[in-house]
């Protein structure tokens, strides 16, 4: 019988706003057994930017991560918003240790080529180091990984946090059974995007597709899921897409993501 | 018998500069044995401030730290350096891990108050968590501290890298043979300040005394060597104060501290 491991996930609208990030924090310490946090940016690195006169340039939802950059939020994600999270975990009795990908070599990845689009730092993750995570799971340790990775040549990248936790989840699949929970501002994936009531509460492969095909699901959501079914398909047992609070309260609404 | 471990301290000076920065990095992941690194921050701090606006003020050699300076030496120390640090020691096959005192609650500190002058948040350490030091170093795990630690009440605190070092090797100094080398611009401590040959090959509490008195030894240095004895009379087995290349050629002009 596998230990179950909780994964979640939290994005920008939960680190943008002070008050949601320490309900959350307060939530997430409060959960019992094995967890990992993995969490997004937000707009402080925009911000950032602005502030020192860069330009951020985005392609298909993606920010291109010039050197200039890549300086931003591995200052921003690593450094500023990790550390932030780690000491209000730490605050909460919560004994977390944050992580780039970089650090004990968790995450491997590699520099994004697709031909024709230069993405400059983006990782593409090539598998995560498993036994490694285990160490600090098996020493009541509570791992809080940012977006950024590296690619075992001395360079960082910039990685989307939806791929980093599906990634996770996968990787530790075979050691534990998964929960990979997905929070953001919504309810769930939404039949008609502005109305919380229409959260579709299981999505399988094949109403997948068939939303997809009548463009009700599209956009951001598309990656989002593709790494939701990914994950199922490599032997993560649960994954759950919500608002933060379904973190410790499962009887409010969510989607459930099944094969 | 117990093991040895090497803990090596790097300033400004080696942090500065790129080709200086490497050049240590691949001298570090050369040393065998168990060892562990603490980084001070360096110009880039000051250079980040500068460009969004803020000011730096300094009393007594130490910055004064307000709300918007601990938000930038978070982001340079925790975020920039320490994993530029980390990616580099990784591409030398040095399973290297960052992290603050914040994380797995390794050092802990309170807020520095002293009557009539505010420092803002800086830390003054309570203790280092050897226990969990430990667990990194039987897993392989090289730690590379940057100077940050919290109070585990919520708070980040900027604290002086001399000083987390010499904390760092008194609490493992149960556990291990410790031997802290500060490696910094000079070959060591010098009778006279603008001659690398006048390096004080050794220097013991009555030497230090003596030079205190006579003006020799002054400033910036005294708060350094008043770490390096406090650390030997609390187990710490050898210190040794020079140049980064002494960490892999002692044969090379440095200053070795004694009781």
């Amino acid at each position: 019988m596998k230990q179950k491991l909780k994964i979640i996930k939290i994005g920008g609208n939960v680190i943008n706003d002070n008050s949601a990030l320490n309900s959350f924090l307060s939530d997430f310490s409060k959960i019992e057994g094995l967890k990992i946090l993995v969490h997004g940016g937000g707009k402080k690195a925009t911000e950032m930017s602005k502030a020192l006169g860069l330009k951020s340039a985005m392609i298909g939802g993606r920010r291109i991560t010039d050197k200039a950059n890549l300086e931003i939020v591995t200052m921003v994600y690593a450094g500023l918003l990790n550390k932030k999270i780690i000491a209000q975990l730490q605050q909460n009795n919560c004994n977390a240790i944050g992580l780039s990908g970089a650090d004990a070599n968790t995450i491997l990845a590699h520099k994004r080529v697709v031909k024709g689009v230069d993405y400059g730092f983006a990782g593409d993750i090539d598998g995560v180091n498993d036994k490694m995570i285990r160490l600090f799971l098996d020493g009541d340790l509570i791992p809080v990984f940012c977006a950024i990775t590296h690619d075992k040549k001395g360079q960082l990248l910039n990685t989307n946090a939806d791929t980093i936790v599906a990634e996770v989840a996968k990787g530790l699949s075979s050691a534990y059974e998964v929960e990979l929970i997905y929070c953001f501002e919504k309810s769930g994936v939404l039949l008609h995007v502005d109305n919380e009531d229409s959260v579709i509460e299981t999505l399988n492969t094949v109403s997948y597709q068939n939303l997809k095909q009548e463009g009700i699901i599209a956009d951001g959501m598309l990656p989002k899921l593709d790494n939701c079914f990914n994950a199922l398909k490599n032997g993560v047992s649960k994954v759950i897409i919500g608002k933060p609070k379904v973190i410790i309260n499962m009887d409010i609404k969510h989607t459930a993501i099944v094969l």
